[in-house]
């Protein structure tokens, strides 16, 4: 169904009174001073008033709301605390927004069977708070971690500076209460491991709002480790650093985090927090290792052994909570402190298998000198998944528009070596049209196949994810705006 | 498509010709003796003769055979190396059964990527053996590892004693190329971590053939421990045995297998290989650490006294592969062993969460003492994975209805504490009809929108995995034979 058709502020007016009744009075908000709160999610060039905001508290309001925007073709957009980055959780203005923010219960935590069962709107540390008290911890912790909701995790399969050793979203869910598109609700796993049939929840996971809302998540809680020891260690060039990410790699050793920063990176930090790091440093590596004490023991020597032999000229180690704190202080400003240093920047978010680091890097920092334009990195150096900052002056004539050129080069070169556009942000809206630099139209093909799977009429998240000609224009690999399979839901397709 | 329209044997002979052009003379199997020995995979009550077999070298090869199935609309069934316990690779006698043991090249070890990526015939071990030079392992280890192929691993997401700590097949595949029931290659995912899209690596394995066949497959490979160590632990109950394991996981330490074996299977491993456990054992545990060697050593220690605690009267640790190897012997040998003290025997697979264990196992009693049916427990008992023998006389009238009886009645427990009717050996033929057991309507409906997605006329390995009134009656929660969405293949879709 061509999305146009959808965006009919008249059609969602409509609804008010019906989505009063699921939701509630407080639960339905129409001022366009509240609804203008939710225009845009934390990637805040893109913005749209939504039509209407719904704030279910049950998972069946989330159906009956659903159930309602599928009888009457009204698009539907899932929003979890809107710190996306990619504009995911962008509204449509002739649709209903449905907020889960006030779905926050904690349902069960089981440490005997490690898990926990959770509504979408809990917040992604209050997991770990309430896990806390039975030795455990959930492990995904995306720096959002405070106030990112787990149902936003699920949708964007969020990871965090120590996925590198614990993984993604995906490896932590064991099941989930879906509502689809289709207003039905559907179960995926449970506390039992590899249940039979199609395994949907890894293809939920990631899906980023286009197959419908989870509504109960089941998730593994992971022991907390014995000891904790965090290294930084300097080096006097960014190569060198890699090399000894390299040879750490290399050496079987697998921490649990390995985070780069670059000078650059490094003096917008010193500006923003003053985390005193090795003054002289053209790149610092935060190292953390966890697990059995003997264990870490151990294995911090040979890492603190390995970077010496690339050439670090300087290593603090810390296990208390306090150091460990210390150093990870100027890793976790660097985003917010690059405004210090520049009065406006992108953040890029690529990956590029872990060999094609050097490469990459090499070939950023030419594509810097050659446009003039700043680049700061700041990534997650053991799996690959850069952060480029392309810094810039937005006062200046053309800048903008030099800087989002350099950082779509940037894009290309993660293509180019055998990468991604989106390690951990997601597509959403943002780089929805990047999508055919990635995949051919049979992959699109069948990403699309399996969306109107599940959403044959095309209202849940539409816009997002899978690149259209009114999106992108008419170029090889993007779709067709697509009509649906069938006029709406089940009754039909069977 | 009802599946009968499918079942002509004069449409697949007059396809011969074409397979011919495709796969050459040697490629394509016409005589009965011949199509004979595909009659069953490693499930033999399950057998039926197939149309034509094929036996492609290349990727190409694969999707021309494909896609012409889709034109003609005959069904095909994938076929590895038919290990597969669940006869998921059952032969369509109006249909091509397309065998993947011609494409079995090692394309690649990459090490320094941490990957391989090989053709679907490889065997299991033999990814193994390629990485061994470069200190590396493929994690997943099916007991039938040195024959069963990768791409069969894929199709039914293949465990193995030690996916305790490792995980299944899902946790160790990057990408795959597939070919598309309408014929189409896609490639999903990559040497890089979590491309954007949806995650259809993850549906795709464990799909039992249904949505294609993987023609090259990119797998993570592990790093060989430093250290492993194996216990063997005995004990006079398996409730006592039991406990030990529930006190190992609580504890912390994580072993890389925890195997139990009651006194019905020890008895039979006796008779067949004389593995020489305790004697006076009604049960023991294999229990197996891997990591650093300071790791290991300290955890043994750990793992020996809570195995005392719980009651344990013998122990042996081994560490050198020759003692290791004489503590696995009798556990690898018990299925087979089972024929030395039963005429016949059926192997349940099911799984129940970890904490369930000692109930189910009381009541898996009580269900032999009853029927006088006598049940062996061997089982991955530290993932709740129960493969229960249930031994009666084929000879004996009504014996066999009475051991299907128990066999169900396990299922049956399984689900009702929240676990699972099959943890590694797939749902195919065998358990079709048990899946509204677990199932319902809505839930079935969502499986069957997906498989239809991708195959909208119903040829990929038909009758397997969903079930249909036609397979299992009409009862609720069993599909209607589904009309496919659209007539066949993409061109009408978009």
């Amino acid at each position: 169904m061509a999305q146009e058709e959808h965006a009919s502020p008249a059609a969602v007016a409509a609804l008010v009174p019906e989505l009063r009744a699921i939701c509630g009075q407080d639960g339905v908000l129409t001022d366009l001073s509240r609804r203008r709160t939710y225009e845009s999610d934390s990637l805040t060039h893109h913005r749209a008033v939504p039509g209407v905001v719904v704030l279910p508290t049950t998972a069946e309001q989330v159906a009956e709301v659903i159930g309602l925007c599928t009888s009457t073709g009204v698009p539907f957009v899932p929003r979890g605390a809107g710190t996306g980055l990619s504009a995911g959780a962008l509204p449509h203005t002739g649709g209903v927004l449905l907020v889960t923010s006030r779905m926050r219960r904690i349902i069960e935590i089981d440490p005997e069977n490690e898990c926990a069962v959770v509504e979408p709107g809990v917040a992604n540390l209050d997991i770990t708070h309430a896990a806390a008290p039975y030795g455990y911890h959930y492990a995904p912790d995306p720096s959002s971690q405070q106030v990112c909701s787990v149902g936003g995790n699920v949708a964007e399969n969020s990871g965090g500076a120590h996925c590198l050793k614990y993984g993604f979203t995906v490896n932590h869910v064991r099941g989930l209460e879906i509502v689809l598109p289709t207003g039905e609700t559907v179960d995926l796993g449970g506390k039992a491991a590899d249940a039979p049939g199609y395994d949907l929840i890894g293809a939920f996971i990631g899906s980023e709002g286009t197959l419908g809302v989870a509504t109960r998540i089941t998730v593994n809680l992971t022991r907390d480790p014995a000891r904790i020891v965090t290294l930084l260690a300097a080096f006097t060039s960014v190569d060198a650093g890699g090399e000894a990410v390299s040879s750490i790699i290399a050496s079987g050793v697998l921490p649990s985090a390995i985070e780069m920063m670059d000078s650059l990176s490094i003096e917008a930090a010193e500006k923003a927090v003053a985390c005193e790091y090795p003054e002289g440093a053209a790149a610092v590596l935060v190292v953390e290792l966890d697990g059995p004490a003997e264990e870490v023991d151990t294995q911090i020597q040979e890492v603190v052994r390995l970077c010496a032999a690339a050439g670090s000229f300087e290593t603090r180690t810390a296990s208390s909570a306090e150091e460990r704190a210390l150093i990870w202080k100027g890793r976790k400003s660097a985003f917010a402190a690059v405004g210090r240093i520049s009065p406006a920047y992108i953040v890029q978010d690529g990956v590029v298998p872990r060999t094609a680091l050097p490469d990459v890097l090499r070939r950023i920092a030419e594509l810097s000198v050659n446009s003039g334009i700043r680049v700061a990195n700041v990534f997650h150096a053991g799996d690959g998944n850069l952060h480029p900052l392309v810094l810039f002056d937005d006062s200046e004539p053309g800048a903008t528009e030099r800087a989002e050129e350099v950082s779509g080069a940037i894009l290309d070169l993660c293509i180019e070596h055998g990468g991604s556009i989106t390690g951990e942000h997601g597509v959403g809206v943002d780089k929805v049209c990047a999508m055919p630099r990635m995949y051919g139209p049979d992959d699109l093909d069948t990403f699309q196949r399996f969306r109107r799977a599940f959403d044959p009429s095309g209202i849940a998240n539409p816009d997002k994810l899978l690149p259209t000609p009114r999106l992108c224009g008419e170029r090889p690999g993007v779709h067709k705006d697509v009509h649906p399979l069938v006029a709406s839901g089940k009754a039909e397709l069977f």
